[in-house]
């Protein structure tokens, strides 16, 4: 298979964890006879210092001319001080919307090798954690209309927060399908006491839910929802939610397994052109440092694999790599626990190349 | 003293935990020679199935005639079903609009007697949760337009997320006050990457934070609050947010102390009266079972002889009661643990009037 990949390196840590997911990317292309070629693209901060904006049109048009496209991480202090409209995250943000991207994937998933990690007590995570948030990711208040103005002698902002039946329908769907690979359980999170898009995003999913009879389903409010990730986690299979929720809720069930820099993501939309990418930040204190997790990243890559390019074994080579580096007791320095041996991000890349 | 109190037991498990409370004010009354004499106002579901809505008018003048108003719990599956505008929730709602209360404040403090119950593991747990969310009560989606409209054949709904700087800047006054008189630190918490609601808030609180430079100031962006709130919540001492954020935060943070049965809060706004009620639902299963915790009702009692009549002694008194009663190994079904004692709701508060 020939595939070609954009591919972002970003801020921070975003280069040297996007160059141990290529070389091994390349050494899956070569052990199963793939060919994959990488376009580099500017995004983020970056790109603002080369281009002066997140992210020019011609980026976004060969992440376009793509069959999907790899991030490191973008953003950093060096950008902060920017207007709203031209920082590095604003081009995160125009990314998805550019490439239609609805559905983010987002798995909290417990290594039992990291168990020691989460803050969560062994009782809670002895009953394991192992879900998936799937975020609304181009709707709700993230793209509605953002202003301030003048107002009786003082500013007042204003953001809007809009959902169209057809953006609650197509998410509910990925939802309820992922379900269906999983343990068949949707939760679908929502503040339905208080906001219309909430009131109307209920509706669909019951809409829906109907149509997947097979599925179990529940609404929770959102601010239960923070409650029980805590609490129980072990309750949830697919948790479905819109945009400023999922964002929310999602890095709160990273944190709780305790493996954050070992936590990929997929965005996709309609067909099977997606963005992979960690969850985790562009780290700016360890930047250049060959400190940083690559896998995350590593596992954004498997990701890309096996949903954009249906590579299902080439994908489960790479969680069986890593799942072997983690087994030998190697850490990076985020994961490093008593009786493990620290390792940088290369040398991790080694570790994981070695045991494809 | 004399004071007249407004009292909404509500619905669920309000009234028989609300009942407690006005046992132990009665009895700190007689000790201290206070009067305190108690108005019912019906609101949430009982108003709506006495008087077809969830705060009538008349209701809500009763509140502001009353020096202070104290609240059991609203809502329950029975209302569930109906419209927006009409359900329990929207009493409460209107509520805190109708007595301008901006400022929620919600305690996030272990007691030490329950630290098991704390879903973190103990590392976390011995640096101490002791915290306070300042949540911006009566701005925001919770109070913009909700609209849901036919559009391109097609529902489509929308909620608007307003802040003016006035708004932004009582509820952070009240938070660099608060912490003055605790750790003198404040946490501002925002999406200022998306938001222009966000961006605002931010600008006005680095304002205030130069006003008040004895008070340590930091940024927080919401998605890492979440984060950090169950890794490190010992770094927290107040957190002041908008109403949704603080919505959410303030559950997790909550539920991070194991003991939600527990905590009070406070609502403020211009002048001394307030509600105190406790952060827990109604509770519709063990409703009249007397089995509910009361403490959350009784120290949002004491927190209201405090904080609206300037009886901090009598305050402590209660808070020492309840702390007695804990130390004696009594719980409700909520807290029972190992080597503990059940108590029932009205047995909890025989033992707090007993210590007093
Ligand atoms: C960088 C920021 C705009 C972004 C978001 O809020 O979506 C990030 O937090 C994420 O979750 O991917
Ligand atoms: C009942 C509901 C409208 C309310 C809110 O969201 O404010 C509740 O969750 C709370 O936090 O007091």
């Amino acid at each position: 298979m020939e595939k070609q990949i954009a591919v972002i390196r970003g801020d921070g840590i975003g280069p040297e964890i996007v160059d141990q997911a290529l070389r091994v990317l390349d050494a899956v292309a070569e052990k199963y006879g793939h060919t994959f070629t990488y376009t580099d693209v500017d995004m983020g901060g970056i790109a603002i210092d080369k281009w002066g904006e997140p992210l020019p049109a011609a980026m976004l048009d060969k992440c376009l001319a793509a069959d999907s496209v790899l991030l490191g991480a973008v953003g950093g202090p060096k950008w902060d001080g920017l207007p709203g409209d031209k920082r590095p995250e604003k081009g995160l943000l125009a990314l998805r919307a550019g490439m239609g991207l609805y559905a983010n994937n987002r798995p909290a998933k417990l290594w039992p090798q990291l168990a020691a990690a989460s803050p969560l007590k062994p009782e809670i995570v002895e009953k394991g954690i192992d879900f998936i948030v799937v975020r609304e990711l181009i709707g709700g208040v993230y793209f509605g209309s953002h202003t301030t103005a003048e107002c009786g002698g003082e500013q007042k902002a204003t953001d809007v927060m809009s959902y169209a039946e057809h953006e609650i329908e197509r998410i509910g769907r990925i939802a309820f399908e992922t379900a269906r690979k999983r343990r068949n359980k949707v939760t679908s999170v929502d503040k339905a006491n208080v906001l219309d898009t909430s009131r109307l995003w209920r509706k669909v999913m019951h809409r829906l839910a109907e149509e997947y009879p097979d599925v179990e389903y529940a609404d929770m409010l959102v601010d239960n929802t923070a409650m029980q990730i805590v609490k129980a986690p072990s309750q949830f299979d697919v948790v479905v939610t819109e945009n400023m929720f999922g964002d929310i809720l999602s890095d709160e069930a990273s944190m709780i397994t305790g493996s954050i820099g070992m936590i990929p993501s997929s965005s996709l939309g309609e067909g099977s052109r997606g963005l992979y990418e960690p969850i985790h930040g562009s780290a700016p204190d360890i930047a250049g440092q060959n400190k940083a997790n690559p896998i995350g990243t590593i596992l954004s890559a498997a990701m890309m694999l096996k949903y954009s390019f249906d590579l299902d074994e080439e994908a489960a080579a790479i969680e069986a790599a890593v799942n072997k580096a983690l087994d030998a007791g190697l850490r990076t320095g985020d994961m490093m626990a008593e009786g493990c041996t620290l390792v940088s991000c290369s040398e991790m890349g080694d570790a994981i190349l070695k045991n494809l």
